[in-house]
């Protein structure tokens, strides 16, 4: 139906997430009807995003240089690291402001139906950075999925078979702020029930 | 938050259109994280496609030449044109199967109010095509929306003041097929009440 060019671009379009055939015609002509500036400014800001960036060879955190920022910074505690699944999942931490510590990326979590074992993650340089670097706690956030919360549980057992002295936590469960009793699932309130504090 | 890269990929993402500043977000991410071939291979068919795409100097639809697939083909009727607002509309009307003419591609429809006028569409040039070669209808196609049927209603005026013999029509107005009357709009019910035909 269209030019080949068009064709390419929607089918690459296409095959970013949540984005279906409908949607990736219709950012096809939207890009066909911008100026040649505004096009290429974002073709130019794809390439360079993967030209310069990396990963950290500490965190595995997104990094434009050799390490990221986070573990550049002097400020932040190298006794506290936190674990999350990508380096996505470092934003909402650090927006919360309630870490100062470091963090180690994962790059997934573990799912051995999807072909994902502990060797595709970087759980051997997880070990590796909480065996006597002065690390006393490694805070587990992992998402409150299956898989995330199988990849807590096989983290847990395994740093504590390599550090026994280190402190292993994890995210609390519970209500979200501002959500009704109501529309709360059952899962959710239980762990809500079991984890609750003194006021 | 973010390196100077990933932001500026982020701020690129978030100019498309349906796409706010959470799902450029993703969208940056997911980009990061598949390979350098699969980011590539997009922001090079969005270079390509502003490298070679431009518009038809006959009909202002989109072509890779000097003229479109539509006006080269010799088995498109030259005595009916179909009006639209823009080149993505051609695509539905040529999945009907139903119209076997050449379009004209407007460019908008006019909206005085966005400083959309006459003179910032092809209506010259589509005055300048009807006029004395052989064509004898005019389909507007433009959108049913109140800046589609303004610019209906302009054209249907210019047409006829410069070829009083061609016959000028509009698409009809009426329910969607598949539709419940029941959720019919009282506007929409209303122009299918006017335009009823005989069985």
């Amino acid at each position: 139906m269209f030019a080949a060019p068009v064709n390419r671009l929607i089918a690459e379009l296409a095959r970013l997430p949540g984005i279906g055939q409908r949607t990736a015609q219709r950012l096809a002509f939207h890009i066909l009807s911008v100026s040649d500036e505004e096009a290429l400014a974002l073709a130019a800001a794809i390439r360079e995003v993967k030209e310069t960036v990396g990963q950290c060879e500490i965190c595995f955190n997104l990094a434009t240089e050799a390490t990221c920022r986070i573990c550049q910074d002097e400020r932040r505690e190298p006794a506290t690291i936190c674990v999350v699944e990508q380096p996505s999942d470092v934003i909402p931490i650090e927006r919360s402001g309630e870490f100062h510590g470091r963090y180690h990326v994962l790059g997934g979590a573990l799912s051995p139906i999807d072909g994902v074992d502990p060797e595709h993650l970087h759980i051997a340089e997880l070990l590796e950075r909480v065996s006597g670097n002065g690390v006393r706690e490694v805070v587990i956030a992992t998402n409150a999925t299956t898989t995330g919360e199988a990849t807590a549980l096989f983290l847990a057992d395994s740093l504590r078979e390599r550090a026994p002295e280190l402190a292993v936590t994890r995210l609390a469960s519970g209500l979200p702020v501002g959500s009704d009793l109501e529309y709360a699932d059952e899962i959710t309130l239980g762990r809500a029930l079991r984890g609750r504090q003194a006021l």
